[in-house]
């Protein structure tokens, strides 16, 4: 017997019409990359997405076509994504920090027919043109006036394309999960991946994220998405502000710590995310000038994770609170968001931080379970570390164009994360499980064992890999970049290790190395560091 | 192109199964209907609730079966309807407060297989026992030592019939569109229409109801649904406060100002909901006895639009947010809320009282708008009054069956309400549409006529119906029943109204009577005072 409710599709367009309707004079603020201010409302940022979908449909884009973005956060990045999807289109944001035999490996693969731009990355487009199979069109994201000449010969200025639409254009509908983005993983090996969200995962995720205990979103909030719309959904807030009725205030191309400030501070923004570098810069530009930000209250932090100092700084000297975060592309991407459950609520100074350090606990939507390599489910005791996997409704099954299966018997996918969970369902990231060191039937973490060391006065950058061991199998190598001008000795960081982790976790050896290699988003290349130790061999191998 | 993400259907067990693990130990408070408060938490109601979904397998209780409750609000209720919807079964809550020959009506019309009794409407059940014809057992929530003797052939205790269960028991999956709960609506005339809420609705539903500008629900509540289970879908509160890990206090049979008060203080409530009338008891017994309420930070009121005085009295005497909110049983029943945004966050005393009178703003997920008769959509003016329509993905599309159609071209279910929208979608209720008064083509409230006839001091009850006029089309005729011991001139009352309505809202006449007839629920039965009065002449109908 089925319900006898309304067949009422979860589709992002509604978002948009939400917003109009309901929060019309809300504003939309952005630097433009062209330098100025720039003020919209949500009313008419919804007539100039029906602008967008209208040129997006005479050109010939239908149903199920991939439209890619290489842009900043601005009001123009935010319509295109809703005109994309009003059309029954994908919307494909491009991370321009891929290098750019990845930009066009993935515009390929995505068969993207249409690219904005903006005019930052304007060059790289003309650079990769040749390589940019199926583009049959480039939209450069300014007016007549800042067009540039081009090299290209299929480039238009955005304001002018859309100049000749009137709005007069009803949404594309489409079922509800049918795709609605697209996002690459970056990975450390291998080609991207393409992950492709649903309307209805969009819109069931933007949900959860907004909820009172997760970013609690209100009508009331001035948001700030540092993050980029090309990171990972932009953690949803493109979605989940106008699904609120929340003002936005969207950075453009400066993400510095004086900028950031500027806007948080005239914008009087009350909700901020990002990963933990900004908010770097921007302590760091608010202790040198002894600025402070009356308005703001809380700052989601995620993408990595967050150094105790930052919370500790936040919370303590700025009274803002941190909502330590934790996500992936594949979930949309929020997977656990750190907020205080009662049964912590009497924790204060260092025993809230403990809690402040992990990753948080899920909203109703993500499931969770870490499990040993044979999928069995492990306890959730604070310290047993497992494969993390999750399964909830905007989490990926697959990747695009790849046969790959990614869930488990019971639907989960394997986050490729270490982690433990605690007693309260708190989660806390330990490792990526490719660089776990499995020592004696044990796991070590090479990242707790990096953070501590990063805390020795004379390192700059530290690594740990797992190297062969004839009895344990492998035991951990520490691999160090020292500060400018240090010659730190191995026994001394040895010794700064020493009480604060295990016995059996200690280093078997300790390197040091002029540069440790990065993958363009900034992870370490651990891959690349295990190849080159590939023959290395621990004095500790013929011991024991 | 469809999206890559999991099939995760929304099923209501997964709210039990979230909040078991994520918020396993918080607490589920009770006045039990045997007397004692009773204890228990998430983890142990899920374990309970599988209980009885293997119960009721083991009866051969099948997906779609339906399954009835006549009870008030406690663990075990709640449990029974986790249970029921866990083996794939549709719960039917029965309103005890309906006549006994519509509870009959609606059984036989449900086709009920099993009925939950709370002891205190066991004598209702076995009175109406030989009318009830597809009922096979009678489950009395009691345990063995409360069981009284039954006249009833196929009546057990509640506990010794679950007492053979272990738990042991995996939740049936069904679609996520099947059906989760039924609701007759008790209207004014005719048979009870059953209202059949989806296992998507209802998730859905639970996800708007708790959004940060809605109720705002989260794990740092304590709820007390006032509102009982069998009103209205017990206002999503039973989905809405598990998924977001609220605790919950459940207050049984007793519902007076000091019952309420007693456990609002007792166990720290900060969120409640009820009718206004519960507040109205709530308030006048914290008035007699100079009680607080100081952990109580906001009440939900609706079922019916809340007196201005009580309004006052929360927010101005007691520091208590009010939220006032509409919503019907086809709508699962949450239409709008109203909380205040920016637009009118500068609003202080008599001005911000205006707009808490209303009835607020709908959540994403809830569309409106108001037509006239023809259907054609009139302004946002918040003057016009016009037809209240509703869409979106918990809202009835029709009643369980029955072949009427009740969504117009568009989708929109006509809510039989008049109503205002004002430029910022505040929505105030100001008639039912069969009750409205049609004068020259305009529209006059009976409802406002009646809230201010009730002001006038020798008024206890007052009614106004549209009495036919052959030049008007219709008039108002105001009907009055006096305050004991009064008798008020129609002049008297007429001088009252006047200055506080337009010049053409003025009733042509009033009459007096002894008493107004109501529905079981405490409607006013205007249907019966349109028959009453079917050959009342105007004063005016000769002159004009």
């Amino acid at each position: 017997m089925q319900g006898l409710m309304q067949d009422w599709p979860l589709l992002v367009h509604k978002i948009l019409d939400h917003a109009a309707i309901q929060h019309g004079g809300r504003e939309v603020v952005s630097r433009s990359v062209e330098g100025p201010i720039h003020r919209t409302d949500y009313s008419e940022l919804r007539h100039r997405s029906l602008r967008v979908a209208q040129a997006l449909d005479r050109f010939g884009i239908v149903g199920g076509d991939r439209v890619a973005t290489l842009a900043w956060n601005t009001w123009r990045h935010l319509e295109i994504w809703y005109g994309i999807n009003g059309v029954g289109a994908i919307y494909h944001t491009i991370n321009p920090r891929l290098f750019p035999e990845q930009i066009a490996y993935i515009v390929n693969h995505a068969a993207d027919r249409i690219l904005f731009t903006d005019l930052t990355f304007l060059p790289l487009v003309e650079a990769l043109a040749g390589h940019l199979k199926t583009l049959e069109l480039v939209v450069v994201m300014t007016d007549a006036e800042h067009m540039p000449d081009s090299k290209l010969a299929n480039a238009v200025s955005y304001e002018e394309w859309i100049a000749g639409c009137d709005g007069n254009f009803v949404w594309k509908d489409v079922d509800e999960n049918a795709a609605s983005g697209m996002c690459y993983t970056s990975g450390t090996t291998g080609n991207p991946k393409g992950v492709v969200y649903s309307h209805r995962s969009n819109i069931l995720h933007a949900m959860m994220a907004a909820a009172t205990d997760m970013m609690g979103l209100s009508f009331n909030d001035t948001v700030l998405p540092v993050v980029p719309m090309f990171h990972a959904n932009c953690w949803s807030l493109a979605f989940a502000a106008p699904m609120n009725g929340a003002r936005l205030v969207m950075p453009g191309a400066k993400m510095d710590g004086a900028s950031i400030w500027e806007l948080l501070d005239s914008e009087k923004v009350t909700l901020s995310a990002a990963v933990p570098t900004v908010w770097m810069m921007l302590l760091q530009h608010m202790e040198e000038t002894g600025k402070k930000l009356p308005h703001l209250t809380r700052v989601v932090i995620g993408g990595a994770a967050c150094p105790r100092v930052i919370i500790d700084k936040f919370e303590n000297d700025y009274d803002v609170q941190v909502i330590h975060a934790w996500g992936m592309t594949e979930l949309s991407p929020l997977g656990t968001v750190c907020t205080i459950k009662p049964e912590y609520g009497g924790l204060r100074g260092e025993a809230l931080l403990d809690i402040k350090e992990t990753q948080g606990h899920p909203p109703f939507g993500v499931e969770i379970k870490i499990t040993n390599d044979a999928g069995k489910s492990l306890p959730w005791d604070g310290k047993t570390f497992g494969r993390l996997k999750v399964r909830g409704p905007a989490i990926a099954r697959a990747y695009y164009r790849d046969d790959s299966d990614i869930l488990d018997d019971e639907g989960y996918m394997d986050t490729g994360d270490v982690a433990t969970i605690d007693q309260n369902g708190y989660m806390r990231i330990t490792d990526r499980s490719k660089d776990v060191i499995k020592s004696g039937g044990e796991w070590i973490s090479s990242i707790d064992l990096e953070n501590i060391a990063v805390g020795h006065p004379h390192v700059a950058e530290a690594a740990v890999i797992g190297i062969a061991h004839p009895k344990w199998d492998e035991r951990p190598l520490l691999i160090v970049v020292p500060k400018k001008g240090e010659t730190p000795e191995a026994e001394s960081i040895l010794a700064h290790l020493e009480g604060k982790v295990a016995k059996w976790w200690m280093p078997d050896a300790v390197v040091f190395v002029e540069e440790i290699p990065h993958t363009a988003t900034g992870k370490i290349q651990k891959m690349a560091l295990r190849e080159k130790f590939s023959d290395y061999v621990l004095p500790t191998a013929d011991q024991d």
